[in-house]
């Protein structure tokens, strides 16, 4: 093709765009796992430790073997069995939802949510650290987006309060995936009533992390099955599957499937990844301890970081963050983990609406003594070099 | 809940809203398969036949055994495996592009691309008919955009001539999903050319189907590997699958990996639903007459419905179209195709941009004489129906 391209090549920009970015320490690289890994696992959403199991894998292969590796189409189409019906109403019953609806992701569950139940003539009130998610969704939506300081709720009713739309939504992260913080739900709630708005929580890290059993922040709240709130989630995450839910009142769901554009528009998960989700959520309804246990090694990580002289909050969640300030620094840190045998994630701007990169270690309810053990040590290292370096 | 329950409530309007769609045919329902249907599937897109070919589905489950339900993270934390890694070999292979990324959706890919590829600055000239997919795209990536009527390529070139940024992309769906047209790519990429233009195609219908081997409208027309294309894709559709694909120069793919929200916020495709579509693919690259099949059924199908006095423009791919008219006129249509064992596919506002209704009949390169004949009697049985009402 040489001879016929084009001089200059209109992806030319793309170059200096490069240059900048690796100048900045923001470049990604993807690492390709290989299955038999013997690094520790602290940097996966997996906070159940359920993608891995026995029977959670066993559901896939089954459902594999029984209706091939696709849904073959939309949801609307051929792309809806009896596996998707059997994890909508699992999935709502865990939750205390009246109805529950399945997208092949989160990210499709969050903006076939929010441009359904908002558009044009629609305020959205939206927390400034709000899941990338969300913020594309608003932006897709064409209603007036007000962004609102990190869990301000005078500031969500001051916003309600001076609108000229008749119809609005507030929308939270449950817990938010930066800094663990839990959305304060029931005075969101209060606010929205007293100013006649809906309620949307994505409850994507909450779901088997918060609340008894794992039922989420709007369960923990007594909010559960509540007319005017809707709850998005994954199954991607403490289901260790794929896949994106909304849950909530029935006629809320119906809308969606008749006008959510994401969900219209896209081929149905596949049955064999549904059965693994509904497995996990399985497991989940009968052993709630793994909520709890998750939390609690959550919390023994971040009291380890502290010991080491390290700067983590309290986690309310699955993660413990570990705050380093600097992108390359983070990124430094997290490959000496690496070398020592510790996955931990490195989360750095964009992915840091307040700009501090930090270590992301993600706890499992499965975690050994041993592996809290290499943790440490890894942790450790870390104290040491940011010590070494102050 | 219910004492605590606003009065009125925020959602009240859906039920409106709901009314107005009932009154208007516009109602849709979700019907839940069940693994052994007798019924003929003529409505998927499953368009080879390889959702449930033996090899796949056995690789599925192999994988699910090997990796688990789920990738566990972003692909850039925990979400890559080597998995993803062949199944972007092999797909930038097929197709002759330079590098390949995979995303949990063909709608994620879409939002992903076109977003990192277009912005604030940049011009994009899209066609009317683009997929819903690609039309989200254009909104969210807030740059200036501009519909031209459907597969006019002076209408392109004329935007592009007058535009004052600097920057410009020029969007098509390969294969059209309503009316199966077949976008002129060649004297787009001239165009685009001329005016310092890239050149991006969503060939989630013409992957599997279009050209020699299936490798898509690109390749047909003698550009694989141009340096100023870019090509999506869907593992869900021909691959049996799911999920989706970018394919081009490999500073696009860096760039995606860097920048493409829908990329780096969503976690990373099942490895088992991406070793379905490896062995998927891995059929198709070693069955080229699979796209030859399909095409040559679909042909078939077709000619059937015009004996039968109906009207179906002749294919250039998978789809035999099936023009009625009115929304509930195709509804009862497709529904009588069901009462005698036939599935197809029925596309409705806001589904069909040119307002007609109209049965969408897949072809699928495993159908068999028997099936066609099948197929017959139910179109036969269509035709009967809507001249008597004529």
């Amino acid at each position: 093709m040489t001879d016929r391209s084009p001089t200059p090549n209109p992806f030319d920009w793309l170059d200096a765009h490069a240059a900048r970015r690796t100048a900045a320490g923001l470049r990604r690289w993807l690492r390709h796992r290989v299955s038999d890994d013997p690094v520790l696992d602290l940097a996966s959403n997996d906070y159940l430790g359920l993608a891995r199991h026995p029977e959670v894998a066993e559901a896939v292969a089954a459902a594999a073997k029984e209706w091939g590796a696709g849904s073959t189409g939309s949801r609307l189409v051929t792309g809806s069995t009896t596996v998707h019906r059997d994890l909508e109403a699992a999935a709502a019953a865990h939750v205390g939802a009246e109805a529950g609806l399945v997208f092949s992701s989160g990210y499709l569950a969050n903006l076939g949510a929010v441009t359904a139940l908002a558009g044009p003539g629609t305020l959205i009130v939206s927390d400034a650290r709000n899941h990338a998610s969300l913020v594309d969704a608003c932006r897709l939506s064409r209603a007036r987006v007000e962004i609102v300081p990190h869990l301000d709720v005078a500031a969500v009713e001051n916003t309600l309060a001076v609108r000229t739309e008749e119809r609005a939504l507030v929308i939270t992260d449950g817990v938010f995936s930066v800094d663990g913080a839990i959305a304060p739900v029931a005075e969101l709630l209060t606010v929205a009533r007293r100013h006649g708005a809906g309620l949307l929580v994505d409850e994507a890290h909450a779901l088997g992390v918060v609340g008894e059993g794992g039922r989420g922040t709007v369960h923990a709240a007594g909010l559960a099955g509540a007319p005017d709130v809707v709850v998005t989630s994954v199954l991607s995450k403490s289901l260790g599957s794929q896949g994106g839910l909304v849950l909530g009142p029935a006629r809320v769901i119906e809308h969606l499937v008749d006008t959510a554009r994401s969900f219209i528009f896209d081929t149905g998960l596949a049955p064999a990844t549904a059965a693994g989700a509904l497995a996990a959520l399985r497991l989940l309804a009968g052993h709630p301890e793994l909520a709890t246990g998750v939390r609690d090694r959550a919390r023994e990580i971040s009291a380890i970081a502290r010991s080491l002289g390290l700067d983590s909050p309290e986690p309310h969640g699955a993660v413990a963050a570990v705050l380093v300030g600097e992108a390359e620094a983070a990124v430094a840190a997290a490959d000496l983990c690496l070398s020592l045998g510790v996955r931990v994630g490195c989360f750095r701007p964009p992915s840091v609406p307040d700009g501090i990169s930090r270590l992301r270690v993600t706890a499992r309810a499965d975690l050994t003594d041993a592996d809290v053990e290499r943790a440490r040590a890894a942790l450790a290292a870390v104290a040491a070099r940011l010590n070494s370096q102050a």
